[in-house]
């Protein structure tokens, strides 16, 4: 009987063996929570997959973001987007981080679907995350970590900058991380004693009275927050008094920031953000289509001094890269979920840090703010080199089901010390939150009631699910 | 006992009752047609759906055009967006395809998976289609002359204008839609005696060999086509060769077109198409990523007098809107399943024709000729009422799937003049190409041996169906 020596087990490299992808959704439309002027009943949402390797105790997480029907789109997506992961090796995977998002997009078939957006890219950046993940948990790091302490050449490398070189090329791109390449650690040890400065969009959903308004916007202010965001769009009037509520509880001096959620044409943005510019508001974020470089460039130039921003839609990096070309935006707001992963996002940073924009991520939903606080941690340490003007998002929903949640103190984001990138979903929410199966909606009244609710709304596309699930309960 | 009149039953106006949704793929990659620098192995597909009426008589058709891995998400999608249809009178459809459709739009769930891009948008179009299919056969007309019968006042209401007022209003797509009012028969007839005018990309993919190309072109000269159009991008050397031949066998006076099918950054776009100008193109088509604005601008700007087109994975209004404002392009290749059906057709025509841009749009592929054909027809009649530097692509493949397949004579359509969109795919057709379990894919010996080659490419994405049918199979 011959025996395998244990040295070679912990030596051998582990591969990627397989994959389980998951339909999370959270019932957050019963509160209002997350409600703005486009979205009023958003059920927050998660395709999440896990990467499993041959050794159990290494695995890596990753999802895309959506607000409820069409996440099973999305976890289908993911299934043909992770298959070809399955057997590569996880050993030296930092310097393989490019290939390996090289070799997923080159799928011409998927591409066709896209190129680069929708549900075809939502699912390349859920699986990469979970790639990302993976290989910082391999190296026992934190992603922002990882990042920081990979060199200019492997930066680039890793970077998605195809269609970009007349705005920014590798050489750009190199000079600009080399040239932050000293004081990494100096930013670092400044980031552990203060933290990444965030601000809060927890007061400022639409669907909340005036009231609660007015308590949260104290509240922020109470736990030390210097901007607030409201959403705005609805209703000019509503606006009017809910803008006067938040800057009277919040003073002349803290940043007022509002959010329209792509609601308005070009013209009627202009019109309705010059009626709200007494409040003097720091910027107006999605004042139209998000596709619309030409339409941001004339808002920003007809309502100066308020600020510009938008791009947690910003589908890709061609996107942003107009964005600046065109002078149409004043803070970049990418999304860690919409853009294809880490990959496209130092893309996107290195374009911002050339072109002089402050990235300041979109956060909220689910788990985004796990993610977006290693972006931002690193874009300070190895890309901006500066905090002037950045602010990234925290919404304080939804934290419970991460292993590892994000803190937020004084008002800003506490550096992440585990290994990954913070993604991992809890396993009781994963039995709990799958939908339509999961503990929460298959057995719980309030689920069934959800469930039949929808059931009953004709045209509404829980109906099937709705109906099956009903079905096993009757 | 009771009975119901017949004449109840006549008079009844009937309701869709339900669908079925195919995914239909076609081995093309077998024969190397449809190759191009960026897509070398291409199955043209088709996410196809039927809507049903409780008249057996009535139903209507359409589809987006895929190719390959991926149809089935997009099949997916199909479902979601089909459910709210169910139940809606198709009575007067014709007054209500703008209603029904900003109805569909409006579901803010799907829409965060966009917006208006990717697949949920390729859903979205498939599924209008088919009632736009279901409208025409409802009046017994083809599509084209539904839409000519059309008042201007009818056909705004059905255009998705949504975030394009700063460069068109309703008012000013009423006005141009009314000055081209009369006058509508008179093309009609001019086009029933002379047909539509089209080019041919059938004789110049990237995998035909030169002795190929050089006999398809001199077929296509013999058939009467005046304008031939090529792929480049993959080798300089390769094209200039093949663009000599192909100049050669036309002649200098017939119009040569170059696709570059989106491989190239827009530096090496404006240096490669400078070096093949020698062979006077008329236009590159898709020299770039098809969402740069900014960088078709900056090419056409470059190149000129070659023009440039663009158009067939222009994902959006939003984007043929800042083409038309950043004045990018030369040619406008509008595609039929790419945008969101007629309703967001209509809107990218009426752009056109206000900023003097042709329409010539993007065909071949599975069924695209014969939706482009009623498009083209009705711009002429309706919207641009001019023909001059107006092309529509034709590809001869695959027609012979559709009950209804577009006859082109002397290099132009001949007006279609069944009722519908010419959508209907043949009974035959979906028993034979359904993936994985239509009869070819299933049981003929070359179509086994496909998807076993494909089953054992690992991390291919037909490994799993593959495998479930070779089971079936042993």
């Amino acid at each position: 009987m011959t025996s395998v020596p244990i040295s070679f087990w912990r030596d051998a490299v582990p591969r990627i063996t397989g994959f389980r992808v998951y339909d999370l959704r959270f019932p957050t439309s019963l509160t209002a929570d997350g409600s703005d002027a486009m979205n009023q009943d958003a059920d927050y949402s998660a395709a999440y997959i896990i990467l499993e390797t041959d050794d159990p105790q290494l695995y890596g997480c990753g999802f895309t973001f959506t607000i409820g029907r069409g996440n099973d789109i999305c976890a289908a997506a993911m299934e043909l987007r992770a298959r070809p992961l399955v057997g590569i090796e996880v050993g030296s995977l930092r310097n393989e981080l490019g290939s390996v998002y090289r070799r997923l997009k080159k799928d011409s078939q998927l591409r066709w679907l896209g190129p680069d957006k929708g549900v075809e890219h939502l699912a390349l950046g859920a699986v990469m995350n979970a790639l990302w993940d993976l290989a910082a948990r391999r190296e026992r790091l934190p992603l922002w970590r990882l990042l920081a302490e990979m060199t200019p050449e492997e930066l680039v490398d890793a970077a998605d900058l195809s269609y970009l070189s007349d705005a920014l090329t590798s050489e750009e791109a190199l000079a600009i991380l080399r040239g932050l390449e000293p004081g990494r650690e100096e930013r670092i040890a400044l980031l552990e004693a203060s933290g990444y400065p965030c601000y809060t969009t927890s007061a400022g959903w639409l669907g909340y009275s005036d009231e609660k308004l007015r308590r949260l916007c104290q509240e922020a202010v109470d736990q030390g927050y210097r901007h607030i965001k409201l959403k705005v769009g609805a209703s000019l009037e509503d606006d009017l008094r809910r803008l006067a509520i938040a800057r009277e509880v919040i003073g002349p001096d803290a940043d007022l920031m509002i959010d329209a959620n792509q609601v308005w044409d070009v013209p009627e943005a202009i019109e309705w953000v010059r009626k709200l510019a007494e409040f003097d508001p720091l910027w107006i974020e999605e004042p139209t289509s998000p596709d619309d470089v030409l339409g941001h460039a004339a808002i920003r130039e007809a309502v100066r001094p308020v600020g510009v921003a938008t791009g947690e839609h910003g589908m890709n990096r061609v996107l942003f890269k107009q964005l600046f070309q065109a002078g149409a935006i004043d803070y970049c707001q990418l999304d860690a979920c919409r853009l294809a992963s880490v990959n496209e996002v130092l893309a996107v940073q290195l374009m911002a840090a050339k072109f002089g924009v402050p990235v300041c991520p979109h956060a909220g939903g689910v788990g985004l703010c796990e993610l977006v606080q290693h972006l931002s941690i690193f874009d300070f340490v190895a890309v901006s080199g500066d905090l002037t003007g950045r602010v990234t998002e925290f919404v304080d929903h939804l934290h419970e089901h991460f292993v590892d949640p994000c803190t937020v103190r004084d008002g800003a984001y506490v550096l992440p010390a585990s290994p990954g990138y913070s993604a991992e979903i809890r396993e009781e929410t994963l039995a709990e939150y799958s939908f339509p199966s999961g503990g929460y909606w298959a057995s719980t009244h309030l689920g069934r009631r959800e469930l039949s609710r929808r059931a009953q709304q004709s045209g509404h596309d829980e109906v099937a699910f709705a109906r099956s699930a009903e079905e096993e309960l009757v």
